[in-house]
C-alpha cells in the first residue's frame, strides 16, 4: 500500500487533471465549419480551454475570440484567442467591457459560422454586463440584497438571468444564425447548463415575471430603470424550443464528479477500496468535518461503510459561518473539524482542497490531516480549538508544514476531500 | 417497492426490536449457578432486560436482585427482581439510595454465587454514588464543571470513576469472589464495556493521578473532600489483570450497528439497497441533516454512493445548539435541516428517531419527512427555516401529524436515521 499523504496528494492531482482543458476539452471540439469561427468565454478556466482550443484547431481554417477570466488566471501561449482578465467574485468594470466585447463578436454572423463558448465556473460574475437601462451599481446591490435575503440559487439565478444583457440564453439569441456550441466544465452539484455562468447559451425557462414576483417576495427595493425593465417584453429570456436555439449544441467536458472518480480509480490503483459519498455535499465546513469523521469511525471499528483500506471520498462545497479573525478558506475549516473529531484516531489521513487552487484568499489549495497533526500543532504552541474558532486555519497548517500548494490550476470542479483509512 | 413512509417506519421499528431485551437477552443468558444468583443493573433497559431474565430463569432455581431504570421505564412483570426508578439525566437521592442498595446486595457472596448485572444507556446516571467522604453536590458541581470545560469524554469518564463508589470496575470488586456475567446494550459509537455506565464490573485502565491531572488541567475546584479522596490509596479503582476480575465475564447483547443492520434487512427486503453509513455519526443535527441531503441527492443524480431506490442508514448521536425557545430533540433537527436542504427534492423521504422512544424532552420518538413536508407546513402558517432557528421541530412536525411515537421502548441504541431515495 502506498504512503496515505502521498497516494492522497496522488488523488487531488488526479481530480485536477481529470478537469484539465488540455486533457478533456479537445475529444468535444466540433468539426470547423465552412464560415467564421468566434471562440468566446468566461470563468476560472477560459484561458486554458482557450489554449487547448488553439492546440488543436487546424492551423489553416480561421480562429478568433475573446474569453474573460479571473485576474492571474490567465495562461500565455493564445495566439488567435484574446485572454482578458476581470475581477471576481465581486464583477469590475474589466468584466463589464468583456462581455460587451463578447456580445459584438457574435453580432452579425451566418448560419454558416460557428461560436464556440467556453463556459466554467465563476462566469456568472466574469460576465455581469447589466440589461440596457440598468446601471451596474444598480444591479450589484439587488445583488448583494439577494444574498442577504435568504433566496435560494435558482430564485437568486432567475433574477440575475433577467437582469442581465448576456445571461439566460441572450448570447445565444445574439449569436443566431450562427451554431453555437458550448464546452462547459461543471463546478455545481447536478451540472445544470442554465447555472453554469447563469446559461448565457442555453434556454430558460424562467420569466421576468417571476424574478418580479422573487423581488417583491423577499421586500428587495427596486430601483426605477430596474423595474422598468423588467415591464419591458425585451427584459423577457429566450425560453426552451426558441428558434435561436435550433443550432446549439451544451456539453459538459468536465464535472465533480468525473474527478471524484478519477481520484478513486488512482486510490483503487494503490489498492485501497474507494467509497464516493457524492458530488454535492454542503453544510458548515467543520461540522462537515466531524460527520465524515464519524463514517471514518465506522470504517475502523465495523468496516461500515467501507472496509479498510478504503478512501471516503467527497465533493460539493462547503460554507464557513465566520465568527474569528484569522485566515484560511473552507477546506481547511472542513479539515480542523474532521482532526479534532478524529482526535488522532491512528491510521487516518485526509486531504482537502478546492481544485481551482485557491481556497478561500489565499495562496493555498488545500491541506493535509495526519494522526499526529493535533500533536504537533500542540507542540507548536497552537490549540487547535482556539484555531479553530477563530478561523485560523491557514496559520495552523502553514505552520506545520502541510499546505498543499497547486497555485491557480486554470480549472474547477469544485472541492475534493478524501479520507483514507488504513 | 413498499410504500416508503411504511418501508422507513418498518425499519425503525426493526432496529428497536433488534435491540429489545426480551429479543436478544436469552440467547446470551448463562446457566444457574451452584449457588445464588443476585441480578443488578442500571439503565434505560434494566427493567425489561430484569424481565427477559425472569421469563428465561428456572422456575425452580433461586432468583433476586435489584435493578434502577428511568422515571417511567419500569415495566410490571418482575415478580422476583425488584425495579426501582430514578432520575436521569441529572442524578437524584433514588438513584443514589438503588446504587448503595446494589453494592450491599452484592457484598458477602461466596464463589458459587453468580451475579447477573445488566447494562444499558442511562445508567451512568442512574448509579450515582459518590466514593466515600464525598458529598452528591460536591460530586455534582464537579460533573457539571466538566461538561462546560471542553474536557473529552474518555477524560470526564476517568474522573467519574475516581469519584464513585460503584463505577470503574468497583461492583466487581465488591462482588468478588462470586462470579460476575454482565450483559451490556451499547448506546455508543465503539462499544466500549467500559464506557457503559462508566464500567460497574470491568477493569479501569485509568488512574487517581490521572483523574487529579485532568482536574487540574481544566481549571477545576476542587473541594477538599475530593482531594483527600483522591489523595488515598482506596481511590484506586481495579486494574484490567486484577483478581476481582477472575470470574468475570462481560457481553454485548445489543449495538448500535446490530440495530442499524437488523432495518438494513428490511429495507432489503423490500427491495431497497441499504447503505449503511456508520454507528458514530456526530455533529449539530441540521448540519449533518444538510450533509445526509448532498448525499441523498448525489443518489438521485449519479446513483453514487447508492443507486436507487436504496436508504442511507446511519446511527450515532447528533447534538443541538439551542438558540431558540422552541421545543423539540435533535432528531427533529435533524430532519428540519435536511427537508430545507433537499427542498421538496422529488422521491425522497426521511425517518429520524431516538431509539430509547424519547427525542429529547418531548413524548415522540422521532419523525418523517416527505418531498411534501415544506409545503404542507407552509400551506398550515410556518415557515421551516424560522421554525429551525427556534429550534421548535416539535410544533412543526405535530402540526404535520408526522411525528413518530412509540413511547418509551426501555431500550437504547442511540439514534436512528434512514433516508430513502426511490
Amino acid at each position: 500500500m502506498a504512503d496515505p499523504t502521498m497516494m492522497l496528494r496522488r488523488m487531488f492531482a488526479a481530480a485536477i487533471e481529470a478537469a484539465a482543458p488540455a486533457r478533456c476539452l479537445p475529444a468535444h471540439l466540433p468539426p470547423p465549419p465552412a464560415g467564421r469561427t468566434i471562440v468566446v468565454g468566461a470563468g476560472k478556466a477560459a484561458a486554458a480551454m482557450a489554449a487547448a482550443v488553439e492546440a488543436h484547431w487546424p492551423a489553416e481554417r480561421p480562429l478568433e475570440g475573446l474569453v474573460v477570466t479571473r485576474y492571474g488566471h490567465g495562461v500565455a501561449g493564445c495566439r488567435r484567442i484574446e485572454v482578458v482578465e476581470a475581477s471576481h467574485p465581486v464583477p469590475d468594470e474589466a468584466g463589464v467591457r468583456a462581455a460587451a466585447r463578447i456580445l459584438a463578436l457574435v453580432r452579425g454572423l451566418g448560419a454558416d459560422d460557428l461560436v464556440l463558448c467556453l463556459m466554467s465556473g465563476g462566469a456568472s460574475a466574469l460576465l455581469a454586463l447589466p440589461a440596457p437601462w440598468i446601471d451596474l451599481a444598480d444591479k450589484q446591490a439587488i445583488n448583494r440584497a439577494l444574498l442577504r435575503s435568504g433566496a435560494g440559487i435558482h430564485e437568486m439565478n432567475c433574477v440575475r438571468k433577467h437582469l442581465s444583457a448576456i445571461k439566460g440564453g441572450r448570447l445565444a439569441a445574439a449569436a443566431a444564425p450562427a451554431s453555437v456550441v458550448t464546452l462547459m466544465i461543471s463546478d455545481v452539484p447536478g451540472d445544470d447548463a442554465s447555472v453554469i455562468g447563469s446559461g448565457p447559451t442555453v434556454p430558460d425557462a424562467t420569466t421576468r415575471a417571476e424574478a418580479a414576483a422573487i423581488l417583491a417576495r423577499y421586500g428587495i427595493a427596486v430601483p426605477r430603470s430596474v423595474a422598468a425593465w423588467l415591464a419591458d417584453p425585451a427584459a423577457e429570456t429566450p425560453k426552451p424550443g426558441d428558434e435561436v436555439f435550433r443550432n446549439t449544441l451544451a456539453v459538459m467536458i468536465a464535472t465533480p464528479m468525473m474527478a471524484l472518480l478519477a481520484a478513486a480509480e488512482v486510490a483503487r490503483g494503490c489498492g485501497v477500496t474507494p467509497l464516493v459519498l457524492g458530488d454535492a455535499i454542503e453544510g458548515e465546513a467543520a461540522e462537515v468535518g466531524r460527520v465524515l469523521a464519524g463514517m471514518a469511525r465506522s470504517c475502523v471499528v465495523h468496516g461500515v461503510p467501507a472496509a479498510p483500506p478504503c478512501v471516503l471520498i467527497s465533493g460539493g462545497e462547503t460554507n464557513v459561518t465566520v465568527r474569528g479573525r484569522g485566515r484560511g478558506g473552507r477546506n481547511l475549516e472542513f479539515l480542523l473539524g474532521l482532526a479534532l473529531a478524529l482526535d488522532a484516531q491512528p491510521g487516518i489521513h485526509a486531504i482537502a482542497g478546492d481544485t481551482d487552487g485557491i481556497d478561500g484568499t489565499e495562496a493555498n489549495a488545500g491541506a493535509i490531516v495526519t494522526p499526529a497533526t493535533l500533536a504537533r500543532a500542540r507542540g507548536l504552541g497552537l490549540d487547535p480549538r482556539a484555531v479553530l474558532a477563530d478561523n485560523d486555519g491557514y496559520t495552523l497548517f502553514a505552520a506545520l508544514g502541510d499546505l498543499v500548494v497547486t497555485g491557480p490550476t486554470r480549472t474547477n470542479v469544485n472541492d475534493f476531500r478524501a479520507i483514507m483509512i488504513g
